[in-house]
This record gives C-alpha cells, sequence and structure tokens, in this order.
C-alpha cells in the first residue's frame, strides 16, 4: 500500500461544495489560476495531503527547500472560499502524481471531498489546442448536457483529443462515482508559464462559481512578465548578432 | 491496491457462454473485429471495467475526449451477444493494460466472466507471421487436443514463438483455471490496422461460434479504406518525383 | 497484491531436501545444467508456481508458443530427484521475474520450499568471471564456514562484486531466515549460451549432492554446439571476403 | 506489500535518542561521515533492515559478495553510540531505496526508531551547492526556529532547491509526524567521493550532537586519498601529452 497522509486543519461544515483542482502542467496554467485565487483572495487552508506518489518535478522523491530554509515533501493543499452562498474547496499542490499513481491519489482526494459533502468537481487547465478571440477556454464535461450550458458560456467545446494527468484522472473518477465534473482548459502556446492564459481560466471560474475577486494585481504580474519576456528576447537577439560578427570574422577574436 | 471498478448495466442469466476479447494491438486486426461485430449488431453493453492499469495509448493517465465534448477513462466495455441456442460475451476496449497491469486486470475479466457462469475464452488480435490463399488465420490453443480441431476447421497451427499482451495473458490465465481457451491470430503485414486480417477472424469466429452476420459493411469499409492507401500512395509517389528533380537540379529553387 | 499461483502436481513426504535453482541467466549456464539433469534423469514434474512478475523475457507479459500449438505462460517448475539417501528439488524455468518481483517470487519459493521441509539452497548460474584449467566453478555462501568447505572442494571463492538477479536473491532472502544456502558460478566468455559451462557446474552439482548422473548426452550436445559454432565462424569468414571483394570493385555489381 | 524484514540483534532501552542517517549521495559525503564514526567508535550493530525496495546501485536486485565469500543482500544497519549523557542510532547502508520505494523504507526506519523512544532525526548528505571558507555545511531544518539555532552554529542556511532521496524523504516523513528534523548538507565539487566534505559533515555532527571522536585516522585517509587523486591527475597529463604528440604526427604510429 502506498503511503498516504491526510493532515486536517479543519473539519468545516459546507453547503454543497465545488472542487476546482489546479495543478502544475502545460503552460502551468491551471496551477497559476488557483494559486493566484488562493494568494488574492487569502484563503485559508484546510487540510494538506501527502503521497509516495507525489514525488519532484525531476521525479525523484525528496523535499523542496522553502525560502526560508525549512523543507516539505511535495504536497496537496486544500483552501476554503466562503461567501454568504456558497462554499468553493479549492486543491493546490506543487507537482503532479507519477503515472502510477494518479488513480490512488485522485480516488484519496475524492474521498476527502466527499467527506466534506462535495459532489461537483472543476478542473483548469491548459491546451495547446489554439484558439483566438473572445473564445479562449475549451471545456469538456462529464454529459452532453453539461457540454450544452459550458457552450452558452461561451467556452468551446473540446471535440476528441485527450486530457492527460491529474486534470483528466480526477474529473473522469468522478464521473464514475456519478459526481458531477468539467474541465476548463485555457489555450496557450507558452511551453514554461502562461498567466494571460490564466487569467482567461480565472474569469471563466468566475462566470461560473460567481467567485468576486480581483485581477488587478494579476494584469500587474502579467506586464511584469511581457516586460521580461521583451527584455530576454532583446538579450537573445543581441548575443546573436555577436555570435554572427564573430562567425563571419574567424580570424579576430570575438571579443574585439 | 490499484483502482478497479466494475459497472455493471445487467446481470443477465447465461447459457454457458464463451467470452471473445478483441483489444487494440498488431494492425489494429483484434479491436477491428470485435468493434465490427459489436457495431453491425447493435450488440447491447452489459458492463465496464475501469483500472488504474488502463492508461491513455501514449502511456498517461488520463481521459479520452468523445465527439460530443464529454470524457471518458479509458476502459473494457463488455457486450452481449445472444441468439435462439447461444450466448457469447464480447470484450471490447480503447486501450491495453500496462505491462505490469495485465495479470490482475485479466484476473478481473475472468473473475466477472466467471459470476456470468463462463468457462471458454477466445481472443482475437493479429500476428505479424506471413500467411498466404485461404490459410489467413493462426491458432494455438490450451491442449493439443483443441489445437487438433482447430486444424479439421483450416487455421494454421503457430508452431513456437509468444503471444504478449492481453492477448496472451487472458487466455494464459483462463487455462490456470483450468478453463478452455484458444487464440485466433489474423496474418497481417499492414503496421496500422489491417480491415482485410480482420474480416479473416471476423469469419473464423463465425465458423467457430455460428453467428449470424452481414460483412457487407465490412466489405465497404475494405474498399473505402483500399481506395484511401492507393491515394497516399499515389501522393507519395509525386512527393518524391518533385523532390529528385529538386535535388537534381540544385542551381534553381525548387518551386520553379 | 501481484498475481501468485501454485499448482501442486504431488504433496511428497522429503528427507531433509535441497533445493537447485537454475534460471536463465549470464551463459545460460545455470539453466542448460539444470535442464540437463532434470531431462536426463526423466525427473518428475511436483508443482509449478505462475506470477506476474514472470513475464516473457523482452519484458512483456504473454504466453509462450510450444511446439505442439499449446500455449503457457511463463512459470517455474519443480522437480523432484529422489534416490535411496536422500530428495532435492529442482527448480527450472524459461524466465527471470522483474526486477521489482525478485523478492516477492522468491520469497514465495522459500515458502513452498519449507512446506517441504527444506533448510538448503542451492543456486547455480554463470559469471563472466575469468577462470582457467580444473578451476572453473566459482562459489559463494551464507557463512564463512560454508565458504572453506567449498574451496576444499576446488571451487574458486568469490571474493567482492555482487550476483544479480534470481541467483542472488533467492540465497540472500534464504540466509535471512536463516537457511543455508550457497552459489555455484560457472566461469564463461560466451554470451548467448555455454554448455560447456554448464558441465563444469553439473560436475560441481555431482561432487556436492552425490546425484547419479551420465554426462554422455551432454558430451554429445558439446560437440554438436561446438560443429555448428565452427561452420557459423567460417560463414561469417567467407561473409566477409565476400563483403571486401565489394568494396575493392566497386563500379562491379557485388554478384558478379 | 513489499518486501521488509527487521532483525533486531539488541532491544537496547534508550533516552530520548536522536538518530543519524549517512546513506550513499552526492560525493558520498554522507556514507563516509557514518561510517567512519562507526568504524572509530566500534559501536555495535543493534538492527538489520532488509527491503524489496533496496537494490544493487545498479538498479538490479541481487546479493553483495564481501572480501571473504560471503554474501549479503543490500541492507539498512542500526548502531548504536552511548557515552554518560545521551544515546544516538547511527544508520548506515550500501544502498539507496528505489525512487518508488523511498517512503515505504523511510516509514519502516521511522516505525523502528519510535519503538526506541526517538524523536528527533538529522540526515547528513552532500549538496553541489559551492560555499567557501569555513561555512562548508548547508543546513535546512523542519521549521524556522531550527533553522535560526542552525545558524547560530555557523551553517549556512539553503534558500530553496530540493533533498533528493533517501537525505529528503527521512527528514520529510518525520516532520509530517511531527518529529524535529534537519539536515546537514556537506559541500562538494567532486563526483564519486569526497573524504574532505564528509571531515565538515562529522566536526558539524560532532559540534550539534557533542560526540567524542578523533578525526586523526581521517585525516590520515584524506591525506592518502589526496596523495592518489594527484598521482591520477599526473597520468592522465601524460596521457594526454602523449596524444597530443601522435595527433602533431599523424603519419608516424603513436608508438615510435
Amino acid at each position: 500500500m502506498a503511503y498516504f497522509k491526510l493532515v486536517e486543519y479543519d473539519k468545516p461544515s459546507l453547503r454543497d461544495p465545488a472542487l476546482v483542482q489546479g495543478l502544475p502542467g502545460i503552460g502551468l496554467v491551471g496551477k497559476l489560476a488557483v494559486d493566484y485565487i488562493i494568494e488574492e483572495l487569502k484563503l485559508p487552508k484546510i487540510a494538506e495531503l501527502y503521497s509516495g506518489y507525489l514525488l519532484l518535478p525531476e521525479g525523484n522523491a525528496g523535499v523542496f527547500i522553502e525560502l526560508n530554509g525549512t523543507f516539505n515533501l511535495p504536497r496537496y493543499e486544500f483552501y476554503l472560499y466562503r461567501d454568504e452562498s456558497k462554499d468553493v474547496v479549492f486543491l493546490a499542490g506543487n507537482t503532479q502524481p507519477v503515472a502510477w499513481g494518479q488513480y490512488d491519489v485522485a480516488e484519496r482526494v475524492l474521498d476527502y471531498f466527499e467527506s466534506l459533502g462535495g459532489k461537483r468537481v472543476i478542473v483548469v487547465c491548459g491546451t495547446t489546442a489554439a484558439a483566438s478571440g473572445e473564445e479562449r477556454v475549451y471545456c469538456a464535461a462529464d454529459d452532453p448536457e453539461t457540454v450544452e450550458e459550458l457552450k452558452k458560456h461561451g467556452f468551446r467545446v473540446s471535440l476528441s483529443g485527450s486530457v492527460t494527468g491529474a486534470a483528466g484522472v480526477l474529473p473522469g473518477l468522478a464521473k464514475v462515482r456519478g459526481m458531477k465534473s468539467l474541465i476548463l482548459m485555457g489555450s496557450t502556446q507558452r511551453t514554461y508559464m502562461d498567466p494571460e492564459a490564466a487569467k482567461e481560466v480565472i474569469k471563466a471560474l468566475v462566470k461560473l462559481l460567481d467567485i468576486k475577486i480581483d485581477l488587478g494585481n494579476l494584469d500587474k504580474m502579467i506586464d511584469e512578465f511581457k516586460k521580461r519576456e521583451e527584455e530576454m528576447a532583446k538579450l537573445s537577439e543581441l548575443w546573436e548578432r555577436m555570435a554572427e560578427r564573430a562567425r563571419r570574422e574567424p580570424e579576430q577574436p570575438w571579443y574585439v
């Protein structure tokens, strides 16, 4: 039996909560979206899940060292959003389960979420499917009726293909349990991280769940991020020009 | 313990049923054969089996997205054929178990099949062994007597070698349980898919099980498939001629 | 829990039996030795062990097809040698467990062997350590006293290094159980198979266990094997000469 | 369930012992440090832990052959240090668990250590983070208070990054259990082994745990080690000069 340990900081009584999962994946879209909501709204942590299937990003077991010199095993963290009319549990994490642990980890998440009375699962992630204009968010759902509803919200419907990793397994297993589940995918062409796609996904969540959140800080982060991208682009252009000059004048050392 | 979930839509009372498994493999022969029978005869689904060992074809856990925007985990599906004198359970699927899950998945299939009163297992698949003329189907069986019977039906006997994957493990484990089991392999030289080999396998099943089925639609599919193959062949011939012309006239840009 | 199934054909009452394991490995030395003894003495099979950790040699799950068209899962087979004064159980097999199943499989073997009253384990295998003259068999044992005894029999003592696979794990786990165990390694420089090294190992077993066996058929097999090796060597020499001639006369087609 | 076997040679009654783990890893720093302490102080062995997750360094299951011709499975060994005021358990080993067994093995270690009444875990290992002067030992801890204390001892605080393998998993899981835990990392730039970094780590342990030990033999080993390094450096210089001469005089055979 693989190692699992659920640490509960609070055992809240919730009103038909939804679960929103955002983990590392394509363009870090899902993780950026959920992390931003948690940070911006200063949501309290209610639980942590540890597992022998949650490894460091490079595939080794081990601990992350935080900026203050403390260490922690890779883990899932559950945060609670509450307003006058509803409850939402956000699931954030710094890693995905290894391939052969995806089902076990997702089952533990669903067990915990059911113990909170939850029956609806939403996953946010990135997709490399291209999109343009207003419709930068793709969707898929457990049944055709939900697909139709999502269409009315302006999301594009994914037709064929697959969703890999925890972003697919969690809603897939939720469906087998008879829970409602859907996937929101922010279209991205960036490989490392894409805060703009994350913003589209946050807007989609706001629309679906009627969450109150200010996107001002996210816009600042996007501006900052784009400025750095431009600087990097200029630097690599400069670098290439120097390299070419060195190639054209091989007799001269390049630093002259 | 790996994740397993059997969803039963019907608990039929069956008369000594046979199980026929056809999963993705060499030339897609087994899958094409069983899928055609299920589609053509509009067989009702009686059960689904989900497992953490059933991954997407590329080896990741995840969900398939269907053409209507809904998603499903990879799964085995059981369909029921009945006529006045007999019952046959067909096992279809969109994936094979991972190597280390083959035994566990096959054991679950046999447990379920035994709960239906079944004691005979047939697997259909492809083989790269060459064959010609009338005898395009190879066979192997759990005991020499069955091998002799299959020979009389005109099948070629496999002598040495191995059958890998679910097509070997299911009948192998059935034999250890004392069940009768045999393998029918359609000879194919095509790597991606071979509907002609699938047709030979369907004819073999018809002969062995006395199933009533019209192969007209299959013949149409084969014609269609061959036409496309020819178009592809012409296209690649054209492409090669253009490439050669470009090679012979290097001073000229190729598009002149 | 991985799949295991022990099939017992006989439940003999044994007199402090030894277990001798010979499985596929370096130069096939261990397998050839044990298979020869079983064949030559026509030993009866008393049990088979099936496991989800016993895969086909290429690492896939599946079945072997025998020369008569029947199939079998990879398995361990236990055979019984008896003479007036002692009993020996021989363990033969057509595969080794996968790396992550070595301990579980070896534990099942030891459980079964202990149920027969056994307390002594001998493993035969090959080694790439060079040796010459009379001393072509290396040894290692669970305690220094046994090492000294083996030395007196003329075996070379392995000093440092490791024994990988089932040939190491079975005696290693036997030692942890407090059983006596030792390893006999036939020195071989052949990669595929080495019947001469196997003969040295059989002679070592005869010496240690006082087994009565005629090696005449083995000598015939070795002669046969060497003759084929020589033919292969001549063929590849001829092939190389033809290839060189083709290289020296590039204008001519090679078949002129 | 994976194979685990704890062999206890002694069941000592201990006074709030600390556990110090030093296993093979970067620069062999942790292993060299703990092995030196055990050897120099001739600590008695109190237990061994065997596991199917402890493989040979190359990733195969098997046994090590010792210099006297006996064999042993890879294992963890527990040694006991006692003086008038305190007890320390040292954990040494000749291998690390495979990636997917790290959690299970660490849990067994913690179970055993808790059965001895222990609540504090220290891991020593190497790190490739560069350091200079007096501060050649990096540290990380389970909470910020311990980090502050370690700083006062003159250790550098790791800020971000990760600790992989058993050196991270053991303290990570200890933290989840509510035990105190910390990591001491000797900075090393040597890939194979670094006895100088090990010395820094031993000095750190002496400071933290107030252990009495003579480092004279370690200094001799370091001198010996450096002498051999210099000889190797001279040899490879000579080798390169010969190779270069051969390159400059291509018409001549290199051995003239």
